[in-house]
This record gives structure tokens, sequence and C-alpha cells, in this order.
């Protein structure tokens, strides 16, 4: 199952796909999309949605996964964000991919065991998990290859506890 | 030129469509997309961006013109209508219309002269400007029409200000 984890930002999106199987889950591919700061506004969305959708076409995950974003920060960067993530949401479920959110607190829990990790350690757990002796050097990739795997973290957390049924939360 | 104005909002958003005639400027569609309360945020979004695309498609304007958004309310809510106002102006771009953003305070002072005018003054100023004489029950119907007039008020004002060129702020 290939799976697509998204850290969303306005500027600078990461994405990291795995292929996930029980035993064996591998690394697939990373990036960032960039949008330069002296684009307008409605052309940074436009151009997010048009690189997720040619990164979807090209890898066609089965899910994508994105961070969860906590609306405790302030209010101009909450609103700046959502129209990113809002615009990220909508090219997947526009090529038929559900999207499904998780915290990142969460995030960090499942692949550190600490909810409160810094991006050093979850870096640090992403290559240790996936294998890689190398990333590049935006933290956002690490980020998005965590995302993905708190998913494979959870799918095998849920078939432990209900074996019959792996749930999730698709929003 | 046809003018689709947009009050953008998650569970709510209003449009309205004018066809701008330098001294005749008339009435054409108004409604509302709405997403019930109980539908999962990614529908949501999806459905906002559904909708908006056939509205475009039956009324082919050549511009839209969209509130601009205040961050100093809470996070939460910002957040959330970023969500929805980034579909939206991706929506129209993905159909090559062109998206511009005036401010609500401008709005208001272009309709009634008061950038603090209440939704009942913006209504009145809508209905006597189009010569309507009614509108649907919802508020953002006539704030969707408003957001349309105001582009008409700006480009009068500019080619009054430089009769050679009329300048528009395109996001």
């Amino acid at each position: 199952m290939i799976i697509l984890g998204i850290d969303p930002g306005l500027n600078t999106t990461g994405y990291g796909l795995i292929d996930y199987k029980p035993h064996h889950t591998q690394f697939m591919a990373t990036g960032v999309i960039k949008n330069s700061r002296t684009m307008n506004f409605s052309d940074k969305l436009h151009h997010l949605y048009r690189e997720l959708g040619d990164v979807i076409r090209h890898y066609k995950p089965e899910l994508v996964i994105i961070e969860e974003t906590y609306s405790n920060r302030n209010p101009r960067t909450s609103l700046l964000l959502g129209h990113a993530r809002g615009v990220l949401m909508v090219a997947a479920r526009n090529l038929d991919i559900p999207v499904v959110e998780y915290a990142s607190r969460y995030i960090k829990r499942a692949l550190t065991g600490n909810g409160g990790a810094s991006k050093e350690q979850v870096r640090y757990m992403v290559m240790k998990l996936l294998k890689l002796t190398n990333l590049p050097p935006e933290m956002d990739t690490s980020d998005a290859l965590a995302i993905a795997l708190t998913h494979c973290h959870h799918m095998k957390y849920e078939s432990l506890m209900n074996p019959d049924k792996t749930q999730r939360k698709t929003r």
C-alpha cells in the first residue's frame, strides 16, 4: 500500500512516499514543493495544487496523510496555513484519494515515543525505520515521511487491538 | 464583463454574479453553497470546490472577487475559513479565472460610504444599485453581490483617476 505523507506549508510543503507492507515498509521518495516568497498568493495556492497533483499522478498513492494543524498559534499563520492545507487536501480528493489526518503530537509519539520530540529526533527515527543513509536537508521531508509512517504504526496498533477490522479516521 | 463575487465560508459560501457595463450594471444570479454540519472536513472542501466550479462553468465570469479575510479573529475560525477560502480561490484559478481580493471594510465603504456598515445596510444598497425587489434570505448573497459591485466601483474610480489605464490588484 503506497502512502503519501504531507507536511503542509504555504512556502514549503514536504511530501514523503512509502510502500507499506506489514513486515517490510519501504521508502519510495521524498521532496518539497516550494513557492517563491515573491509569488502572489493565489499563484502560490495554484502551484501547490498542481505540484501535489503531479506527485499523486506519478506515484499513485492509495492514501494521503496530512498533519493536523493546531489553531493555537497566531491567527495570521493559521489563516495562511489553512489556505495551503485546504488546497492540498482538495488536490488529493479531486484525484479520488482519501485523506487522513493525524495531530502533530500523535505523529511524534508514534515515531519516538515522545509527543514533544524535536524535528531532529523525528528525522533520526525516520532514517532508522526506513534504513536511509541520507535525506534532503529540509526537515519538511523527514516530517512528511514521519506522517506517512504514523499511519503504518496506527494500522499495526489497530490490527493488534481489533484483529478483525482495521479502522481509520478518514476525514 | 461578468463578475463573480464570493463571500467565503466553510458551511455557507455566498456567490453573486453581475454583468458590469460602465453605465448599466445588471444583476445575473446569486445563491449559496451549503455544507451540512455533519459532513466530514475534506468532504466539505471537496463539495465547495465542485459547486463553485459548476457556478463558474455555468455563468462564465471573467473575474472572481473574493472577500479578504482578517486574521484578527480567533485562530480556529481563521484556520477553518482559510481552508475554505484556499479551495475556492484554487477552484477559480484551475478554470483560468483571475482572482481579486478586497478587504471587508473597503467593500462596505464602497457600497455605503461607511466601512463599519451593517449587513442590512449593505443589503439595502445592493438591492438599490441592482434594482432588485427581493433576494434570498441569506445575508451571504447580498454580501457576495456587494463584493462583485465593489470591483465596479473600484474600476470606475481607477478610470477616473487614471483615464489611460485601469489598474487592478490581482492576486
